[in-house]
């Protein structure tokens, strides 16, 4: 009684994943599409539009709010997707004018860790809060930023590019041209590069692992995946205190794949984080789990765009 | 014609200049108090109030909006200047409050940079921006943030410390107790310190200098003191593209008195700052110069928080 319906699209360089979301935030049907398999955008677009259509008519909805849309270098002011490395489509793709006239609804389209924020603000564990940020660790690391109650966005649309911001300006050479951003040290890859940094000092023979295994060798006892967990945490740790430094937020969400280490991350994130915090912050701003249900949590995301 | 009054007060740790503005941004009479001379905050107040009060007398002016005050460590939530370092007032002060109790008219006060920051979107150059950034090189490195034309004050007041972000995470040793600040790589006794140990690495016998001086020495033709402009200008924009990898702004604003370097500073900061930016920001972010006049700069900015 008195719901609304949205739809949340999670576009991903593998696979697309559109959700129809009803206003309380559950996520009522799924669906996907592989996002290598389109030649043009044009196709692809059509292909989204369709299967909005089959959810909506699976479900009898005759009407939603909008279409939420996350995507890499989505900029909310232009609607546009511009130059994403992982996807088939390039160029700047007019993406949100695209399903809006296929759909004849509203579509709002920003990039993946800003719908991330959203959705924790909609959804999740930022829903009081007026000043947060929200990270995404993962292939990349991103971030929303929330400054009284509003999202960041800057100027152009490109703001809260946190994974960019650098943390050794002689350090590890990023994909992006320039060194020692955070996302050498926080992304699954660079968590992996950190721990075969550590083998070599060790003078141990490193393993092909990816973060879960890393997770798992510290849950047996793994010192140097625990040593591992410890170095990415004094890495975030110094990352997040700069963060609080410009805009003092309540608290720091964290999502994605490496966050899934748990303690061996969380705990020591913790201390290092307070630690290289100024003093007139300390004990103040909280770093916290997504709040948002873990399968779901990109697809709300993007639907709580519409609200 | 038409015209309204502001107060604005700086406050400093030798001296306090109190000025009257007018709504034109005109700073019509100045006066100062010597800080250090009083012996409580109640004295220091009941000073405030009588120099207020001349002020507005000898201009024959009646009615003002309010007092703006911009002091080291004032926060605006509440209206405190909370445990100031270069005060001879100790503790958790409301001056706020005392003020306005003395005077009957509204008194806004937070911290020193935040009101310059407040100077140049009212006064200055930055009047039609949304997203821009002040930075003050001075004794210290303090900055003011606005985000979708608001200052980002964070949850509890304190946002916009860029000057401890971290800049080297095993860097020189700041006062505040941590390691690698850009206040020490960017403010006057930080340049000094780069000054030296430049000489060091060179071999020569480092005279005692001031920043001042190195903007001579640098005329004169002095390579260790451009070499001291330029590492400052390598500091500060690495840890300006840190700052909009965050926001995103249309302009950075610098104000104080290494700035007066001019182009021994400006011209490689430019250069290191293009060069330290994301790709998709190159090109779109100004640096400039405060736009204000020098001399009223502080004053302006404590007056434009009653605007």
């Amino acid at each position: 009684m008195g719901y609304t319906y949205a739809i949340g699209i999670d576009i991903g360089g593998t696979n697309t994943d559109i959700g129809l979301v009803r206003s309380d935030g559950s996520c009522l049907a799924r669906t996907n599409l592989p996002t290598q398999s389109f030649r043009s955008i044009e196709a692809y677009a059509d292909a989204l539009a369709e299967e909005i259509r089959k959810l909506l008519s699976d479900k009898k909805i005759t009407a939603v709010e909008g279409v939420g849309i996350g995507a890499p270098n989505g900029n909310y002011y232009t609607g546009t997707i511009d130059y994403a490395p992982n996807l088939p489509f390039k160029g700047r793709l007019f993406l949100q004018e695209m399903v809006s006239s296929r759909l004849n609804v509203k579509v709002v389209l920003t990039n993946d860790a800003n719908a991330a924020a959203f959705g924790e603000k909609v959804y999740g564990g930022a829903r009081d809060l007026s000043d947060f940020i929200l990270i995404t660790l993962g292939t990349g690391v991103g971030s929303g930023i929330f400054v009284n109650g509003q999202m960041v966005y800057g100027h152009d649309g490109f703001a809260g590019e946190l994974g960019h911001a650098t943390l050794y300006p002689d350090g590890r050479l990023c994909s992006c041209g320039r060194r020692g951003c955070l996302e050498q040290y926080a992304s699954a890859r660079g968590i992996v590069q950190t721990y075969k940094l550590i083998c070599e000092e060790t003078g141990l023979a490193p393993a092909e692992v990816t973060c879960r295994d890393l997770t798992q060798m510290a849950d047996s006892g793994d010192e140097v995946a625990r040593e591992t967990w410890r170095r990415t945490a004094r890495c975030l740790g110094i990352a997040l205190s700069n963060a609080v430094c410009f805009s003092s937020p309540q608290a720091i969400f964290l999502m994605g794949g490496p966050v899934k280490a748990g303690h061996w991350l969380i705990d020591p994130l913790q201390e290092f984080f307070e630690e290289a915090l100024l003093p007139i912050y300390k004990g103040k701003t909280k770093i916290l789990r997504s709040q948002l249900p873990e399968n779901d949590a990109a697809v709300l995301g993007a639907a709580a765009l519409v609200y």
